[in-house]
């Protein structure tokens, strides 16, 4: 954007060319109109994302990487807590080890990459690139884990994992590579792996609610949609009011003893036990959670937030949180006011405050808050001669457009209060928009109704299996198949003789049903 | 080895076991008698590496991530202050994308790894694992770059590399998968690419001297030695005495305008020039550099400091820069010994030193001082009856195995100190060893007894590529050819008359010479 608007630069007079760069700097789609090329056009104007030669691979551009990058020192610190130790294991698996536990394989193998070549000689074996690490870390699981001393043992990795997916690709959203970090653990009991699913699905609700202001909900997976070799899955699940979509915003799995029985990894611990009268060596194969999120987590923020204008960032994530903008006039004192500008970042930043000031002097300034709003920074303060003498800046709110003066006397305790409040009120708002999509449906007719109104359905339901790939067949189109998103931890109350929506049975438990990426 | 130890716990008496785990904590392998082993040995039993089952690739665990990740942070906000952006580039680049430099693709393309498949599907056209990404990079530079006012681009990604070697592969030294940082930039002039591949080269430095504690010398590759497709490469150059072998720590290339011309990824701004009086508008070639380090600098810092004990780590990138040991006595208060060591870790941590207790109680204070002595950990406090009652820590450094009694009033002050006299004395006697090893070569005599001494050669050189070549080829053996490992920028007086130790035609440089990894 920024290329084409200094290239006509030069032949154009300055009034001219300032319209011409405001109207370039906007987005040609619209958020209700055609989503995804809004979605797609957000992100390439906003720099967070360019599209790449190979499909579904996606550079991600600074922008984005510096969200990834404050996630990512929360989350680092929050398992370092929990004792968790880092690592990076290889990016290529053998076939043989990859294929050892069948279901969760099964789950996997269309999706798998394979490296036959190294220069110009075929490999003897052809090895796999990643998918996800349980395969790749449960061998050496195995090994170092000997005695009931060696437990729980914990490792997160950060890395880039690879499944070669076909259709749609979506950056962020679905791509053939992507980035995230996978949590692998060994306990000696199933009570510990238990609490850990939990603490570990708490972390990623505080990484969406409180960092991306996004509202999820916390549950459990349904059997057939659970990770493919776990024992149960918990996740926690966003929606796209826009789409009528649901989508798994992170997975926190208990894979129980699938991975560590003896035909698998044989990951076991001895104990001593009592039998008979006498003491005898024994063992027991431990208890494993894996748990991750990806950067599919910017993707659903950009979603739940953007708007006409472009990116709308929580302050929590914004590289910059706020963008300070001179406001020169043709008699004032330029210089003046760039300095002025250039202090008050100082003073932002002292205390803590990601500010920026845009001091290129080749763009105007309304050109400049075209640019920063495209980017979606939350505070914008503009100074200009007026409030120079009146000892003021103007601030303007990203997420509402709200304008209001600001004395430079506490500049510093006003910012952060508006900060916080943005963050609170995109929050809330998102929340409003998601709660007021919410659907209880009691019957088929409902059920259908409300899906065709793109709502996040909540019904009562039996829990069978064969009732979800029934649902699943009966509302297949083009849009895509209804499914389980979620059962919520928080349950209604059933009322006793409540029928599942679905297939009349006696219904077991409240879950949220709805199309989903 | 923790867990052999544990399992005989059982089945023998307390004074056994103490010997026993002693006896397996230490190394079978010595470093000036086997070096490989020893290195080996050592990698796994401090556990910073674990071997996988495909050969050249190695499991990093968290011993050493922690040491990639002090030294990242240090390097992120080096290159932060010059202005250098975050990125993710992706794994893959396409075949006639990763093929147009054909200079530096023919330095890559024996080692290349090929996805030909995914899931049972042949892929169309196959697709290549970055070995490095010039050219994953590069298109997106012309994409972005336009005007003058676009430069300089500086962008930086930490992420995975793939060379599939096939000879010798060594844990951090040489492996298939490697991770490192890469930067990519991009300037208006020649003479603002210069600066910074010297300011990144400093920063290279200051990791390796500063951090690693390891002294290397900055200088120039020869043609034959440069990166492929550079303009020219700059580099920081370890040697290890045991093996008399340099080591490469570090490289910064100017790429030119090899990259950036309109034959290959067409990397160009544009600038109005005056021609017989009128305005034109032209364009300009950009001049491009690269620059990376690897987690081989770990590998490097093992080598240099690690001993007949196991690792030695500088004060300034262990993850624990103190181990404190309770070492209670059986009519002692053990309970009150325990807490005197939480208190003093906690005194410590307050004051910014990385300190942990080691309150394993299924372990001897003996076995304890093996296992940490292993793993490096600069300082080591022993706490037990008498140091209570006198109100005083017993301090053990690793590097030279010199104990103290040190006065709890001011314990923090004084362990600052020491952890600095580590750092101080790990980099001089490093230094020493090494300036013991450099040895001028004035003639092809001189500079043969030399290279069998195992020694860093100094030469006279007259800088042909051809005699380069001949010097290869005449010292090529079981060991490994002789070559030039850098032109050191610091270069020593060249009297008149100076003669080629090889060619004997008139020298024009002082350059290093021997055998390398």
């Amino acid at each position: 954007m920024a290329d084409n608007a200094v290239e006509e630069s030069s032949s154009n007079g300055r009034r001219k060319k300032v319209v011409l760069k405001e109207t370039r700097l906007g987005l040609s789609h619209k958020k209700d109109e055609d989503f995804g090329k809004w979605y797609s056009e957000v992100l390439v104007n906003s720099e967070m994302i360019e599209y790449y030669d190979i499909s579904g691979c996606y550079i991600i551009r600074d922008w984005a990487m510096m969200i990834w990058d404050i996630m990512k020192e929360f989350f680092e610190k929050e398992i370092g807590e929990m004792g968790v130790d880092k690592c990076m294991f290889p990016l290529f698996v053998s076939k043989s080890v990859l294929n050892k536990e069948k279901n969760h394989i099964a789950g996997f193998e269309p999706e798998v990459a394979w490296v036959t070549k190294a220069g110009k000689s075929d490999l003897e074996v052809e090895i796999a690139i990643r998918p996800t690490s349980e395969t790749v870390i449960y061998p050496y699981f195995s090994k170092w884990i000997r005695n009931r001393h060696d437990l729980p043992k914990k490792v997160n990795q950060w890395c880039n994992v690879v499944r070669w997916e076909f259709s749609n690709p979506m950056p962020f959203i679905r791509s053939r590579e992507f980035y995230w970090q996978e949590g692998h653990t060994a306990f000696a009991t199933k009570e510990e792996a238990d609490v850990e699913v939990l603490e570990i699905l708490e972390i990623y609700r505080r990484i969406y609610e409180e960092f991306l202001a996004v509202p999820v909900i916390k549950g459990k997976k349904s059997e057939l949609e659970k990770f493919a070799g776990a024992l149960y899955t918990s996740s926690v699940e966003a929606f796209i009011p826009n789409t009528g979509r649901g989508i798994q915003g992170a997975t926190s799995h208990c894979l129980g003893q699938n991975f560590s029985k003896k035909e698998f990894f044989d990951i076991k611990f001895h104990v001593e036990i009592e039998e008979d009268g006498k003491t005898k060596t024994d063992h027991v194969h431990v208890w494993q959670n894996s748990w991750a999120y990806s950067t599919r987590s910017i993707g659903v923020m950009v979603m739940v937030h953007g708007d006409e204008k472009g990116l709308v960032l929580p302050p929590k994530v914004a590289k910059w949180q706020v963008i300070v903008i001179p406001v020169p006039y043709r008699d004032a004192n330029t210089q003046e006011i760039f300095d002025v500008c250039a202090a008050t970042v100082k003073t932002l930043r002292k205390a803590g405050i990601r500010a920026e000031v845009d001091k290129r002097d080749h763009y105007t300034p309304g050109w400049k808050y075209s640019y920063w709003e495209m980017k979606g920074v939350p505070l914008r303060i503009e100074i200009g001669p007026k409030d120079l003498a009146n000892n003021q800046i103007r601030a303007v709110r990203r997420d509402n457009g709200v304008k209001m003066d600001l004395s430079m006397v506490s500049l510093v305790e006003q910012v952060k209060e508006l900060l916080g409040k943005i963050q609170e009120s995109l929050f809330d708002s998102a929340k409003q928009r998601r709660d007021a999509c919410i659907q209880i449906a009691a019957t088929w007719d409902e059920f259908s109704e409300a899906l065709r109104q793109k709502k996040l359905i909540l019904a009562p339901w039996c829990d069978e299996e064969e009732v979800e790939k029934d649902v699943k067949n009966r509302t297949k189109g083009d849009t895509g198949a209804a499914k389980t998103l979620c059962t919520p931890f928080d349950q209604p109350e059933m009322l006793e003789g409540t029928k599942c929506f679905a297939s009349g049975k006696p219904a077991k438990k409240w879950t949220y049903w709805g199309r989903s990426y």
